[in-house]
């Protein structure tokens, strides 16, 4: 039995139950904050971080460490390519998403919707300006050279795809958009992924939890 | 061939440069300073950080994708283990390496090292006094509580022990060590790790760079 702590609503637990749905795999989530002090938690997850996942005795942290453990885990319906140079460039993107992207696209969701909303406090006007205007858009320039103009990045959705879409996802919640003038080719392929019957689910749920879709 | 691209001294250079030499690959290695403005340079890494490698058409980012990838191209010399189970947790092990140690062993090195000696600032003291007396200690208590008392993680030297040790290695060049009445088997893992055949001599190369092994 497969179980998944972390709270819906995280890009990092997003594309840990994207890739266990796209396997087919059924799981028990425990809704579980970040950072929490809870000893209990911390012997699942030492830095206290989500998404942690429990297969059986295994229990493992960070969220590119349980896509690569469910891959190797269960194979069927994979969400790597097969060959090693394209898995390569899939776990890099992978990185990416997980890091540089989601720095600057959750960082606006932190600060545009997290601040105001949970914490009640005020969004760093200046820090989300330098996000949008100076630190995303090289990103995105190299974002759009890289994702097709159909499809996915490696044929079916992986996670590559995922991660690269997951914490924009986020950002779209604090009202951000990726501009579709400028960067149409990445614009599009985060439509797709957002509207892939695996993914349209989990952001239906993820709307009626924040709130979203209330007339 | 494979080119690898970085500077010695890096922590996660050094992973790669690590793992080529336990599987025994050679490479040219192209000296690079992370974070140039060089356009020449983002055409191979992106975000221009280091290290980055190149292995004929392939040109790879992120020193824990880069590792995966030699990994499943040169599987001669494993440095991952092969079950499922401990390939997860030596994951882990890496990814907490390249992130939350380095965060706080590398940031030690930062400000005592690269600061004065580099980049002509003081250090912030302040940082690394919390660094020392409030951050690391409940990563050593973890770091203790994880290794073994003789050998490796998973036998033979690999990745997860390299991304353990390697940001205390550069933590070594400004003067911090792991107090060893404190964190006994770390403090000797970390011992064994620096006096292993294949890392020696790398250790001695940068010695010689910094200007570590006068007099």
């Amino acid at each position: 039995m497969i179980t998944l702590y972390g709270t819906a609503g995280s890009p990092y637990v997003r594309k840990v139950q994207l890739v266990l749905a796209l396997k087919g795999l059924s799981f028990e989530q425990v809704q579980q904050m970040p950072f929490t002090k809870d000893p209990e938690f911390k012997k699942i997850s030492p830095l206290g971080k989500i998404p942690a996942l429990q297969d059986g005795e295994l229990i493992i942290n960070d969220s590119a460490v349980i896509c690569e453990y469910l891959e190797d885990a269960y194979p069927e319906h994979p969400v790597f390519p097969s060959d090693h140079v394209n898995k390569a460039k899939a776990r890099w993107f992978e990185n990416l998403g997980g890091h540089r992207v989601s720095e600057l696209a959750s960082g606006i969701f932190f600060q545009r919707f997290m601040r105001p909303m949970v914490m009640k406090q005020e969004s760093d006007e200046v820090l989300v300006g330098k996000i949008i205007n100076e630190q995303l858009p090289p990103l995105l320039d190299y974002l759009e050279s890289q994702v097709p103009s159909e499809g996915f990045l490696f044929g079916a959705l992986g996670v590559a795809d995922i991660s690269l879409v997951s914490s924009f996802i986020n950002a779209s919640y604090a009202s951000y958009t990726v501009d579709a003038s400028r960067w149409p080719l990445f614009s599009a392929f985060i439509q797709r992924v957002t509207s892939h019957a695996v993914v349209k689910p989990v952001m239906e749920a993820e709307a009626a939890m924040f709130g979203l879709n209330k007339g």
